[in-house]
């Protein structure tokens, strides 16, 4: 089996993300977050460092866990109508009552870098210029690094996430994949899963998918990140098992999750220039 | 076999959105025309004969099929924010070099009645209310009419268009089946048809579908009106042999059809209630 790591490509990515940012006025790119949970927090650090990495302006804008979702509604809106800012991004978790479908229509489609409004979700269905969501534009991107046809070929995504699996069926079909999106309501879910040629696992249960759920040869993509309890991570994909039957597999950390953050990046490089 | 007639469902549907009309202001739709084409003609004469019948006011606009692109999205937006006007619709085929997605961009969601703004079609997909395109409700108002089970169960659509396929992937989602998309590009149709519990084709090709595509009791749903060379409609599916295997089936004409123009006068006179 074939390991599908996730560094190289999201260095490559970088490097590019980085020319790009200096070909112009700098990128800038705000964060907004209204959450107090440790990973979450985190994460936002790991992106503003990463941006800082290759010349893009990171604004974390912390509205703290008690923020009224009609302000973080209006602040989404106010750095939509900024000019001085390029991507604007809605971290979750929310503050219970936030409706982060809702709330995420305030952010302009032209800086909406993380695909979170639910224009940007259509415009992508409709085959129509939109960022889609990093996470998903991941997917997609370690498909091609590793030249994985998908022409004409069987999909399977597990989980149906706004995030993730609704906007990674649409990009998958737009590459001509026949396309299965199956969730925790699928009945046998081993029976749908084992028809992939091309699996996507992006449930967040570790350890969903076993080797009964993988046909010989699959290519298996994990987009799952669990936490354990020796404070690390692991995927959807119980890796030590499918490995025997999986014809290639990206690890979980070091996969989906590094392409993600630099695609971030990019999008967030190319909202800055756009007409 | 069952088969699924359309026209009783259609028959309640109309009258109950008789008695919605009549409760308030006299509701209004607006049909933005720039075709020729006698099919497309003749399908806005039956809906504006409908509404009529329901008592629902309906304006023909129609700008010829000469009509450049900006005058058509200028229509729209005029008529979006026409209050007199409740819902707008925008009717295929365009004039060669308009984008039907970008222009129905200009088409405010509030009365989008047809489901035809990429934003529509993103709220449907993120779970906010929004208008479906009228033939993707149709399909989910039969299959209740007829009490077909989703929960957890297969449901295969043929068709990947952004009017039915699209938005139909996420009404079945969101109801719990498990759903693939196949579509012109897909490798032995059959095999993957053959999975469905429930089967939906809505390719427009007259008679793709044939017994050996579809399980033994499956409900099938024709969406297909493709014209015959006597001037009748013929659906996907070709039910001479299909009845044979198929434990449904909707008839063409008399099944999806009437229970799409039936709906989209209902959405008609629910946005003309909306709040």
């Amino acid at each position: 089996m074939k390991t599908l790591p996730g560094k190289e490509l999201a260095a490559a990515v970088r490097a590019q993300t980085q020319a790009e940012a200096a070909a112009g006025p700098q990128p800038r790119l705000a964060v907004v977050v209204a959450t107090a949970d440790e990973a979450s927090l985190w994460y936002v650090r790991s992106i503003a460092k990463a941006a800082a990495g290759v010349g893009i302006a990171c604004d974390l804008v912390d509205l703290g866990p008690g923020a009224a979702p009609d302000r973080i509604g209006e602040t989404l809106a106010r750095l939509s109508a900024d000019p001085n800012v390029h991507g604007v991004m809605m971290q979750t978790p929310l503050p219970a009552g936030a409706s982060a479908q809702e709330l995420a229509g305030a952010i302009d489609p032209r800086k909406d870098v993380d695909g979170a409004n639910p224009l940007s979700l259509g415009r992508l269905a409709a085959g129509l210029p939109a960022f889609p969501p990093a996470t998903a534009a991941a997917v997609m991107a370690l498909l091609d690094h590793y030249e994985v046809e998908l022409e004409g070929r069987r999909a399977v995504v597990a989980g149906r996430s706004t995030v993730v699996g609704k906007p990674l069926a649409h990009l998958l079909l737009d590459r001509n994949a026949t396309v299965t999106v199956c969730h925790s309501r699928t009945r046998d879910l081993a029976s749908v899963t084992s028809t992939a040629e091309v699996l996507v696992a992006a449930v967040g249960r570790a350890g969903l998918i076993g080797a009964a759920h993988v046909a010989p040869g699959a290519v298996v993509i994990d987009v799952g990140t669990n936490p354990t309890e020796d404070g690390g991570l692991t995927g959807d994909i119980a890796s030590g098992e499918v490995a025997a039957v999986a014809g290639a597999l990206t690890p979980v950390p070091g996969g989906v999750g590094p392409v993600t953050t630099a695609l971030l990046l990019r999008h967030t490089a190319r909202a800055a220039n756009l007409p």
